[in-house]
């Protein structure tokens, strides 16, 4: 998607500023309407700002409208290709375009559980959890209240706006709505940072399913070119990093045992805070190894 | 088995001696005759040696008697429950009573093609060895010359020698045939040992299937009461430690994340000394953990 | 001192009971008098029990009386030589027998302090205490109120008493009044215990000064083959061990900088539980290290 | 110094170019007479090397003249206030301008030896060692051939003309002559950068002495504004880091001893790389601490 300045949306005329922004809030394009009128804007913030205020303005009726207006996750609409292009992307961002069978039937009682007792769609901010994640989240909310579950689906649809709204604009200023994981190897043994290390990144799932999701080789400075998510959200879940520690120290003839004590050091750890920066390094020999939350 | 004394054993008939020791070398009673006539033994170790020193001295053709003495591995002699009791119970103990149709092919082409090549069985101390490491073995032994192979061979009967006086005699000395597997956690959030951990071990194979060993709680002092793997040698093979932290963070009401960052810690490692210590502790805060191979 | 047996004290006469025993308690016999009553007793817990309870049971000014038995610390009868061999002993061992002019006179205004505002002599166990400790609970017990600071008296009194049975009898319990300090050295780089690492340590003080009070080699374990504290409490305080790790890597042949990146290791740590286990390991490779309090 | 920009140097005349760099290689202006014909250089890296170069094409006479026509280290001319301007500047760099009688002595009699062996000067880079570090090499290279100190002292005269380019000049590269000295205080108890705790950074004398060279408190992200050492060369010598712990545990209201366990963590540690980055981390929580040579 190429992106738009927020100076030339400042300018437009209110037909190309509704272009830009209308179905940033799913079927609702009164909330662009409102903050086409409060134009200019210095900053994503205050656009972002203006048009959840015109959210929060809204009668209850219409603030329910636009949370109806939301698909089923992993529904049928999903199926029947019948969704915006912008929620299509969010739903297959956490894999919930190819479901099992298994799975589907699970979205399809978590579904019909949530509207039985809400009388709406279950929103969450797809792009900011794993499949796993979206399904704690479902079973946790549908304790809720009804007026608590109002509430949270807004936050939800202001989180999603806030994503669209990155996609979309370019200006001086970001929306905090981005993530980094990254990593570094350092040689203890050698005391200097371990170049030419595989890392392989996976998502795992509660079900035993590994998915790889990065793949990379570390630099001269033991780090990897690029973070290994950055750029969006970090998904809440748990993941595996995995250092081939053994092929390193080969390389360099280091004596490790026959087979080498270290192999492939497998690192599991939880992604909590979507907008964080998990910093998870490993300090290594063939014997002994140490990582951490860093920063 | 009950354990008979050395001592007792010094004062028997022959007949008594070979009624306990003749079978500790396979189908070669003459070994234990040629130690029954130097008796008595101030030590296991010195009868063990006794035994060896009988085998290095016979002829050529009847040390490959010796040999050729043994059965095959996971061969057919196993699964007609034709070979002695003491290998039917070293073969099982690496698993090699229970393999899959495809892992009893693949020992029946290695048992042939080292049967073309040397013409003796393969020979190999399978309480030492992982069903990984014995293939390993298998695969690299198969590339050797006939001279290091029947040496080889002679080695690992000494090892199997040593294992079967160890399981029938008591002495004042032991021989060195154990190895000891053992792990420690140490909260180092807390400052203290961590009482109450979940750790459990498993063996890993190249295939990848996962074998539950050994499942422990720690203790006051943060340790197994007995070790994990203890009063045997250490099959030389792939492990995984599970250590269920979130659980034990959670006990204490310490501050995790939503989910924790550290959940299940696996370390992985390998053992390649048999008759070694391997200490695999664990410090661990709910943010950071460092592991190496200890005393 | 040569240790008496308790069931020699239990079968002794009440003289023979009042030689050992008479003095456990300062300047104040009626407590061994009172125990030597209820004889025999079946352990040094029960013992030291029924002396703590004598004193429970005295009245308050009998109570104030045993309190204001004891010699000031580091005062004129430590110089005149007019203390009891126990207290003697005990303000050595913390150095209050060679004290400088200030330390002295620093002493003596705290004491001057002291018996101003509470009318008895400050009371302390010494031997749970390093000098820096002492003078520092002498400033925080000024602040006490009259009937804290007799409770408090009582308490140390007790612990001194405790010190006293266990140099004086032999029993099958012991009272738990020691303490242990240890450390072990392991090679991560090498993966094994650090054997022939010396390691130094060092009793530090507010003042700067530094003493030393125990030096060892690591053995074959990379452990010291005693502890480097036992048999009695650890003085509270504040302690430095140096580990000499560049002259271990070098006897090794071990890459190093030049000059090596790590030479004597310095670990400060304080104690602050005379009875409590600290072990406070070195995990060291030429370029990193990590140590903790373990168990 | 204001730095003048190469391509002014370029585009000067002779008498321009030589008042700017015609002390880099000190009292032999001929040096810089011969580069200044090659001009123009399209970077200080070629210029350097130009300099070498003429250096390196002078016949031995004149060569042993540019060595003769450097000060004593800690000499007479120093007290005298008879060196050039740099050689002032680099003298008091590493606190040669404020020796103790003892340690003017010492220079005095290793300047004599050399002297008397070699009939030169001691010529070294000052600016790339600490006082200890000078003594040392000087103590080495008295050992040295004739041909290998001639050697030496010419490699020294490059390290020195390096760091006079490139104070005065500024060009699109730089030389490699500067190193770099950072940390960063990870705190493993909570799973956060360590902000606000003290550092200070000492350089340590083998005669015990301690200079305080850096202070600092870190900030948000655990880590220092600005380097601990930057923009000049890392001495060669042994340092200690100071990470005042329990301050900032206590702030938290984090659990501690009493005293702490921990307090003011040192480490310590040497440069042996001028040209380096020496990362020196911290990674703690109350009872533990880890520390390595990062990158």
């Amino acid at each position: 998607m190429t992106k738009v300045a927020l100076a030339s949306l400042n300018a437009a005329d209110e037909a190309g500023f509704m272009a830009a922004l209308g179905e940033v809030y799913e079927h609702a394009p009164w909330v662009a309407q409102a903050a086409c009128r409060q134009r200019p804007f210095g900053t994503l913030a205050a656009l972002h700002a203006a048009m959840m205020a015109a959210v929060r303005a809204a009668p209850a009726d219409q603030q329910l409208a636009l949370i109806k207006g939301h698909p089923d996750l992993a529904g049928k609409a999903a199926r029947a290709g019948a969704m915006t292009i912008d929620s299509t992307a969010e739903q297959a961002s956490a894999g919930l375009d190819h479901l099992s069978e298994a799975e589907f039937a699970r979205f399809h009682r978590l579904n019909s559980a949530y509207r039985e007792k809400f009388g709406m769609p279950f929103i969450i901010c797809v792009r900011r959890h794993s499949k796993d994640s979206i399904l704690a989240q479902f079973e946790r909310r549908l304790q809720n209240s009804m007026a608590a579950e109002t509430e949270t689906a807004l936050g939800e649809i202001f989180h999603i706006a806030a994503l669209r709204l990155d996609q979309r604009l370019e200006a001086a200023d970001r929306l905090e709505v981005h993530g980094r994981l990254s990593t570094h190897v350092l040689d203890t043994h050698g005391g200097r940072p371990a170049a030419g290390v595989t890392i392989e990144l996976l998502e795992l799932s509660a079900t035993g399913e590994q998915r790889m999701i990065a793949r990379a080789t570390t630099n001269r400075d033991g780090r990897t070119d690029a973070p290994l998510i950055g750029g969006r959200p970090l998904p809440i879940g748990r993941y595996e990093l995995r250092f081939h520690v053994a092929d390193y120290f080969a390389g360099l003839g280091t004596r490790q045992g026959d087979p080498p004590f270290l192999d492939v050091v497998p690192v599991r750890f939880a992604v909590a805070e979507p907008e964080g920066h998990y910093h998870v390094p490993l300090l290594v020999t063939p014997w002994s190894y140490a990582t951490y939350r860093g920063s």
